[in-house]
């Protein structure tokens, strides 16, 4: 039996190898497992890579080979107990003769629940809320989607040091540099979709895709590199996995939120380098060609809530949402922002287009309140991170 | 002779010496020394403690004793060459016996200046240039009172993470947090001078004094020690020094920037707190009881290059500008904010008053850019120090 401490540990290598998988497991978990021997060693260790991909306690116990009997497994999630693209982990666990299993989170997905159930009725030994909370935070996209029916939300913006996306005369190339564009071109690519307000459309045509807009630039410049590196032994992953449209979540949905389809026949996101979908109210009349997705009316537009439930249902775990101020204001107000991203330029305008629009705060008590994650220099710039205090509390 | 590798070294030690005394030389320059002996082995070192003490070379060679002569002494700032309120600096160097003087930078004041001349003629080895950045940037204040003959300008402001410092119905308190609050009174108390505009006068009758306007915060959260530990074996300094309305820049002045003296009599800014001077234009009619400075008029208001040439005649080498946003931008468009410290709360408000007013900027191209320069956590909030890319550029 390991210690405590010893459990931490190895758990916290699972939720290192889990966050490998980020931005390309959709609509499955990211997950990590490391499978120990029955005197204590490191047997083997696995992440899931992408959605029809083996998953982590596959790929670690085929690592670990006979040496898994009678020793333990660290998983980042509860094993799954069904047959969907892959057979059922928790079988794959009892089969290699493991002794322990540990477990961070239990599985949300009524589908998926029941491993840690069908391991003790087998007579393993199950631990559970170990590292719970390192564990959700790296899985925190998949948890909201799993748990709340809805997509997670990440609201990014770009602003100078006193909030100003864009001069009076609304000029605004560019306020961030080359570094903090390339970043969120990275970010965006992990994302299932890509959502703006028809505000920024009409404003600025945006391709909205995850492809740097600037070409040419120097990786040595960024601040970290674009994809992040892979130990390719870990994962029964593609060595170069190139952009493949049959893998959902590879090339990120388009979404305009667009009431009364106003989206222009040839604005640039209904171009053919990404799917689109032009979110329009369930009443309005158009002759726009595209996919349409109708949705309720709400207070300044559209139903958000809904929004994000549709999105959901169509195995879009995650948005990231550029925009502009008034979606991103009506987001804020909803208590639809699981994440912020903010950069800062070291700059400041003094006048212009405010980053956030009206968010329904009307005073200070009314105030939404974040907590910072993370600060990271990107070029020149800032990226800070943050998420609310008190998450899940929809308006 | 040191090679330059060693010169480096003994140079950031000098000029982390010379931090040392931030707060409290006003209105003269920080200023660290280190002396080796002929062997080359620390035997003293010392930094100015506050105006009126005993200069940096003259503790550090008080210090080494008879192990300074044939040695060298490592200056941040060129020994003085003037008989002021202690003999010149060169001269005790010489009557050490000091064989080789390195300099970081060059004395700009011509009363004090000629330390490196009277060296070289007496037979002194004096290299200068070392470390020169580093050593501007610890004496920043006091080079730009010296080199420009106006006070040195720190812009402070709170705000949200979207630029905001007010609710839409004018609520503030508070959007940053006890420490950060904490912080300012700090950094206002190594001030010659805090600046306030009218408008913020009439809208809060804030105090402007350097002491917690919040009554007690655990100390234990802040996140540094209100008073920096000073060894105080490296400084004739009192142990325990009390705020001496005597020396200057001790208590700072509090300066009300109020074209037409629209100033309250019974406002707190005019209470016996600490010495107040109100700025009014050169022919505004008034009876308030108070200190006045006559400026001439500007744009919005006041001549505030006028106003910085007046607060450096009366020996305010730093001015701590906290607002409003009207004034503020007036700064930032006349190119006068020599350091920037924001701290932003992890809070959203998506509307009410921004930090920054008008700041000159029509378009893109008029950005006023900055680079970061330090990024501190002070409990929740982020505190971010930015100066100007282009430092000295009036406008
Ligand atoms: N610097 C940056 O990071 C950045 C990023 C993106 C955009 N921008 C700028 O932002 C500007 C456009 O922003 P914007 O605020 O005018 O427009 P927006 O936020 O892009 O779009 C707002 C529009 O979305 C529709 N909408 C539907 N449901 C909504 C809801 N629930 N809440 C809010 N809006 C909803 C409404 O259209 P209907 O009126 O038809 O109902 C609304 O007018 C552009 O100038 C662009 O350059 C800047
Ligand atoms: N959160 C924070 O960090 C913070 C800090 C301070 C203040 N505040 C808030 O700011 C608000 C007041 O700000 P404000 O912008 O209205 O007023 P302000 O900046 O405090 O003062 C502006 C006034 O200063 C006078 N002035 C003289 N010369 C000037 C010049 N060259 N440029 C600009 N102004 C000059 C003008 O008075 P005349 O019109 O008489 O010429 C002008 O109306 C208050 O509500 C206060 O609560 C917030």
């Amino acid at each position: 039996m390991e210690i405590p401490e010893q459990d931490a540990a190895h758990m916290a290598r699972a939720v290192e190898l889990a966050g490998r998988g980020h931005g390309s497991t959709s609509p499955n978990p990211v997950v990590g497992c490391v499978v120990l021997d029955a005197a204590g060693a490191v047997a083997g260790e696995g992440f899931h890579a992408y959605a029809g991909g083996p998953h982590a306690e596959v790929v670690a116990l085929a690592r670990a080979g006979e040496r898994a009997r009678g020793g333990t497994a660290y998983v980042t999630l509860e094993p799954c107990d069904h047959t969907g693209r892959t057979g059922p982990c928790s079988v794959a666990l009892l089969d290699a003769g493991v002794a322990r299993v540990v477990i961070a989170v239990a599985d949300p997905n009524p589908k998926a629940a029941g491993g840690a159930a069908r391991l003790r009725a087998h007579g393993v030994a199950v631990t559970s809320g170990t590292l719970t909370g390192a564990a959700e935070r790296v899985n925190e996209e998949w948890l909201t989607y799993a748990r709340l029916g809805r997509s997670h939300v990440t609201w990014k913006f770009a602003a100078t040091l006193d909030g100003r996306s864009a001069a009076a005369d609304g000029t605004s190339q560019w306020i961030t540099s080359p570094e903090a564009r390339a970043d969120v071109h990275r970010l965006r690519a992990a994302a299932g979709a890509i959502v703006a307000g028809v505000g920024t459309v009409l404003a600025d045509d945006p391709s909205l895709t995850a492809r740097p807009a600037t070409p040419a630039i120097d990786p040595s410049l960024t601040a970290r590199p674009t994809t992040p590196a892979i130990d390719p032994s870990l994962a029964a992953r593609p060595a170069a996995p190139a952009i493949d449209p049959g893998v959902p979540g590879r090339t990120p949905l388009r979404v305009v939120i667009d009431t009364e389809a106003r989206t222009p026949q040839d604005a640039r996101v209904l171009d053919d380098r990404a799917p689109t979908l032009i979110a329009v109210a369930d009443d309005a009349e158009t002759a726009l060609k595209a996919d349409l997705l109708r949705l309720p009316r709400h207070a300044n537009g559209l139903d958000l809530h809904a929004l994000l439930r549709e999105l959901a249902a169509r195995e879009v775990v995650s948005v990231f949402v550029e925009g502009g101020p008034a979606l991103a204001g009506s987001f804020v107000a909803q208590g639809l922002v699981d994440r912020v991203v903010a950069y800062l330029a070291p700059a400041l305008l003094g006048s212009g287009r405010a980053a956030l629009g009206a968010a329904g705060v009307e005073t200070i008590a009314g105030i939404h309140r974040l907590t910072f994650d993370d600060i990271a220099p990107i070029g020149p710039d800032l990226r800070l991170i943050a998420r609310p205090t008190q998450p899940g509390r929809e308006k």
